[in-house]
């Protein structure tokens, strides 16, 4: 194992350089206070092309470790993961998820489930309904707790140097998605995630990020933080470095148009409302 | 800021050590593989009493680096984070989130927002309407990148030697939170997070979660997975540690029959549904 530490990942190896990479300006701190766990998380790139190697042995209980240590609301732990190894159900869940190659490819795929089936459990042992389940908040909750796992689990998997990548696509046909996974009524999957070793014939980038005073307000929300020359500004660094990467150049606001101009560009996740009812979800009051 | 280190987290230094006060017992793996990132998410525990000391410089925007590094759907970038450090406005969100006084007593009070005023702004600024903002899975997607953002924040605070606790009281009267952080339509406070150095007075303990084989499935869902006995023993398990942190004797199952059982215990967000449809989401096919 002693080569699958921080230091396999790439060049970028301070905090200062990494931010330069993400924001594409120098820190608005002088010097940005080291942290190895930051730093790994700075270094984030998501990988879509893996070598067939497999995963060392104990890194996906520690990532599952990791995962159930991040809060949770009211210790409701409403999530779940289905951690597929199987090629021709990896293959499936590729074709259900919008034909993305790369699931089949890595080794390993991990569905992140919503799971209040668990917690309805708990009330039929009780003999008890739990009008709370039925609450659009307590689904939310349930989302919410699964994203904090799941980005524990992240970052925890690439500090292996393993790559990961998460996959909307699920939403697709989350109901088609249900049925591969045998999940039960009260579940979904929310999204997936790939994870294997990057194949080094496709190095990846840090994708640059919008200005940090875009998203980083003081004190109240300040509307005017970004400016039509930031985001014009952000638009053009997008397109350089999709560019240097060899993809089609594309600007971010074209992107985002061309992402929620229609939905057609939801690939069936429009219907999503009608989905979650027929998986069980009452989300009452919606 | 050589005493801010990952050593400042308290004894549990190894990953075995950490497994076993999370899940009280040894590994399922004889030695789970190290990791500095993995063994600190492992630590993480939810500190609610804080010192008065200031955060070191660069701190906050090492860690928005962070979260802004954190994979987001389809690149929208669909959040903002609010930063309030001023005293009273501390002591009124304390307030509107169910009398929580440690968001007064903490000197920095992060409120994470989905944000879809920025993705709109983008469609007026090119005089195009935006039909996919007004759907489920957008807000969704939203929320997940909030999270996800929201989770590499506390990840790097934490590294710093900072506590953190998750707040859902903002969600309890999301209208006024909104009024006091001047959010705009189309953005929501999904949770909060106070930040500070912990106060030693008030020791913190890794908080008992249910066997790892209730939330990691393989293959496919495994409904069994989760037996009475199991949920017995957890409940057991935290009835103790919380006994022995001279808390309140309840168990698992109790708390979650209290939690779910009666919607007031949701302090008001039952009606998250009509809230959102007043801070300008649609949700539309909701």
């Amino acid at each position: 194992m002693s080569d699958i530490t921080l230091s396999s990942f790439p060049a970028l190896s301070s905090m200062n350089a990494l931010w330069q990479a993400r924001y594409g300006t120098p820190p608005a701190i002088p010097a940005l206070p080291e942290s190895p766990v930051a730093r790994s998380l700075m270094a984030h790139r998501s990988v879509r092309a893996f070598s067939s190697a497999p995963l060392p042995d104990g890194v996906l209980e520690a990532a599952v470790a990791a995962a159930q240590s991040a809060s949770t609301s009211s210790n409701m732990q409403a999530w779940s993961v289905v951690a597929v190894q199987d090629g021709p159900r990896r293959a499936r869940i590729a074709e259900l998820a919008g034909a993305q190659d790369f699931i089949a490819q890595a080794p390993l795929f991990l569905a992140w489930v919503v799971d209040l089936a668990r917690l309805a459990a708990v009330g039929h042992a009780h003999d008890r309904v739990l009008p709370g389940l039925d609450c659009l908040d307590t689904f939310l909750a349930g989302v919410m707790d699964t994203a904090l796992a799941a980005q524990n689990a992240a970052a925890s998997l690439e500090s292996y140097g393993l790559g990961i990548v998460y996959v909307g696509g699920v939403r697709n046909n989350p109901e088609a998605i249900a049925a591969e996974l045998g999940l039960p009524p009260r579940t979904m999957a929310v999204f997936g995630m790939s994870v294997g070793y990057p194949d080094r014939r496709h190095p990846t980038t840090i994708k640059p990020r919008l200005p940090q005073q875009s998203v980083l307000h003081r004190e109240r929300y300040d509307a005017a933080a970004t400016t039509g020359a930031e985001i014009a500004a952000y638009d053009e660094r997008l397109r350089a470095v999709r560019a240097s990467a060899g993809q089609p150049a594309r600007s971010w606001s074209e992107a985002m148009l061309a992402r929620l101009g229609d939905v057609s560009a939801l690939h069936g996740r429009e219907r999503l409302p009608q989905a979650l009812r027929a998986m069980g979800f009452r989300l009452d009051q919606a």
